[in-house]
C-alpha cells in the first residue's frame, strides 16, 4: 500500500512530475487547493506533507504525519508544540550555493561600481581606467567580511571568501540550524551573539545570514548600524526585519554607510502579476543599493537538489531509516 | 653616487613619490616629459626606464640602461634585438588578483542576469523571483570555465572558479609568461594549442587570458567562435584583437553565442577627454555584452603591489641581486 505525500503550495505542487521521477519507494502525491478548508480535508491520513506551514485549525487533522517537508531553511515551526506527535519538521534547502554565489557577486559589484562603469561606457565615457587614468576601485582580496549567522550558508560564503583571500569573521547564535557543524577552519574567527560589535566594526562587508527569530528581529537597529565603517556594505539575504528598516533606509540614504545589497524585503506582493518595491521607504531608488527581488536561491540546480532532498526524505520515511535535517519534532495531541 | 631612474609615461611619472618611498636603495628618479625627443636626451645614462616602450629612434641613447621595467604583462618588447645589449625586460603586473576578480564577477553577473533583474526591481517588477514563481537562472558550481592562457591571470581564476566548484579547463602556448609554473593542479585539464577546439566545444565559460601576438592574434575567428556552445559567454580581459572584432560582434548580435563581458578594445581614446565605444561596431548597444572600459585591474592594491614590485626590481639592480620575472635580455649594439 502506497504512502501518501500532500502538497499544499502553488510553487511545488507545479514540480509534483518531478518528485515522483525521483522518489524510489512507492508514494502517492495529492496536490490540494490552495484554499485553507482543501487542507484539513486533503491532509487527513497523509505520511507527508510539503507546505509553508501547518496552520493551528488543520492540526488535528494532520494526525498521524510522519514528517513535514519545509521548503527552505526559514523557521515553519518554531516549536514541537506546532506539529502533531511524531511529525518530524525537514529543512530542506540547497540553496546554499547560489546564495552564495550571489553575495559573491554583490561584494565584486559593489568594489568595482561595475553598474554606474558599465552604464558610463554606454555613453562613451571610459570611467574608471586605467587606461585613461581613471580612479582606482577596490580589491575583494584583504577585505574582511562579517558573517551574522555562520550555518549552511555563511559556510558556503566564507569558503568562496576565503578563496579570494578575504578575512571571514562570523558570530552564530543559539537558534541556528542545528544540523550545521559547530565550527569551520573557514572563519578566521567564530563568535557568538556577544561578539556581535566586534563584526560590526571590523567588517567591510556584513552579510546577514541568520534566521529570522525572536532574537534576530531587529538585531541591526540604528545603534548597531552606528558602529559600521562608513566604507561598509550590508548584504542581506536572509530576511529583511533581521535589519530595522527605517534605520538601515536612514543609514544608506544618508550616506552613513556605503552601500547594500538587499535581496529580501518588508513588503512582499501577493503574487507574481503585482507589483512593488519591497519597503514603504524608496530603497529601490537609492544609487548606493543593489536592490533585488529575492531570487539569488532561485537557480535550476536549487530546484534539482531541493527535490532530490526531499525524494529521500521520502524514501527515508518509507524505510523506516533515520531523518537527516530535522529541525523538531511534533509533540502536539488533541486533549482527550 | 646615486643610480638613476627614468620615467617616460605620464600615469607613472604621478606615482614618482610613491616609488621614492619604497625604494631602500639610492636611486635618481627622473620623469621626462611625454614628447619623444625629451626620451633621448634624459635616458642617456640612464640605469632603468619605466615606459610602454621604447622607441627604436632612442634606442642608442639608452645604452648602458641595466633594466626596463614594464607595468604590465603586455609584451613590450618581444624581441631581444629590441632593447640595448645587457638590458633586462621585466614584467611588473601584480594584476592578476583583480582581474580574477573581474572574470567571477563577469561569470556570475552573466548567470544570475543581475542587470535585467535590478532594472526591473526599480520599477517594481519582480523578475526571477522564487517568491512570485518565476524562471529560475543559473549557478557558477558544476559549470565549465575554458581558460585561453594559464599564466598568472589564468592562474588566478582558475583558484577561485575552483572554490565555486567549477570545472577548469585551460591551455597554454609556447608565448606565455616564462615566470608561470609550467602546471596547476587547479585546472582540470591543461593542453597546449592543439587543444583549442576541444576548450570551445566544452566551456560554458570561455576566458581569454593569454599575451597577443602572433600566434593569438584573431586566433578567434568565425570558424573557432562557431564551435562555442549557444549557451556561451566570452570574457576577454586580455588584448581585444585575439578575438576578431567582426566576427565576434556577429556571433553576439545573432544570439549565436549568449554573451560575453569585454573589457578589452579594438579602439581606445587618446586620453581621458575623449569619449569612445572601444570598436567602430557597436558592441555596447547590445544587451547581451557587459561592456567595461578597460578597469578590471585597475585596484589600489595593483598599484601599492605594482610599485613595490618595480622598487624590489630597482633594489636588485643596486645590489647586484638576480632579477625576477625577466621576459628577455636585450642584444642590441651600435653597428661599430
Amino acid at each position: 500500500m502506497s504512502l501518501r505525500l500532500v502538497i499544499w503550495e502553488a510553487q511545488w505542487a507545479a514540480y509534483r512530475d518531478r518528485f515522483a521521477a525521483k522518489l524510489q519507494t512507492d508514494w502517492r502525491i495529492d496536490v490540494l487547493d490552495p484554499a485553507p478548508e482543501a487542507l484539513c480535508q486533503g491532509v487527513r491520513g497523509a505520511d507527508a506533507l510539503l507546505a509553508l506551514a501547518l496552520p493551528p485549525a488543520a492540526r488535528a487533522c494532520a494526525r498521524g504525519l510522519r514528517v513535514f517537508l519545509n521548503p527552505g531553511a526559514g523557521v515553519a515551526h518554531g516549536a514541537a508544540s506546532e506539529l502533531p506527535k511524531g511529525c518530524a519538521l525537514v529543512n530542506c534547502y540547497e540553496h546554499e550555493t547560489p546564495i552564495a554565489e550571489y553575495v559573491m557577486m554583490a561584494i565584486l559589484m559593489h568594489l568595482t561600481g561595475i553598474q554606474e562603469k558599465a552604464a558610463a561606457f554606454r555613453e562613451g565615457r571610459w570611467l574608471g581606467s586605467g587606461r585613461t587614468g581613471g580612479q582606482p576601485h577596490g580589491e575583494a582580496q584583504g577585505q574582511t567580511v562579517g558573517l551574522i549567522g555562520f550555518g549552511h550558508i555563511g559556510q558556503a560564503v566564507a569558503a568562496r571568501a576565503k578563496a579570494f583571500g578575504m578575512r571571514v569573521l562570523a558570530i552564530r547564535g543559539r537558534d541556528e540550524d542545528p544540523a550545521a557543524p559547530p565550527a569551520s577552519a573557514a572563519a578566521d574567527f567564530l563568535g557568538g551573539p556577544a561578539d556581535l560589535s566586534r563584526l560590526l566594526r571590523e567588517s567591510d562587508f556584513l552579510v546577514i545570514a541568520c534566521p529570522l527569530t525572536a532574537q534576530t528581529r531587529g538585531m541591526l537597529g540604528a545603534a548597531e548600524l552606528a558602529l559600521l565603517k562608513p566604507s561598509a556594505c550590508l548584504i542581506n539575504i536572509a530576511r529583511a526585519e533581521v535589519a530595522e528598516e527605517a534605520a538601515l533606509y536612514e543609514a544608506l540614504r544618508s550616506g552613513r554607510i556605503a552601500g547594500a545589497a538587499l535581496d529580501v524585503w518588508y513588503q512582499y506582493p501577493p503574487d507574481n502579476r503585482s507589483r512593488g518595491h519591497g519597503s514603504a521607504l524608496p530603497f529601490h531608488l537609492l544609487p548606493n543599493v543593489l536592490a533585488t527581488p529575492h531570487f539569488s536561491a532561485w537557480t535550476h540546480g536549487m530546484l534539482d537538489r531541493r527535490i532530490a532532498r526531499m525524494a529521500e526524505t521520502l524514501d527515508r520515511v518509507a524505510r523506516a531509516e533515520p531523518l537527516e535535517r530535522v529541525v523538531l519534532v511534533g509533540d502536539w495531541e488533541p486533549e482527550a
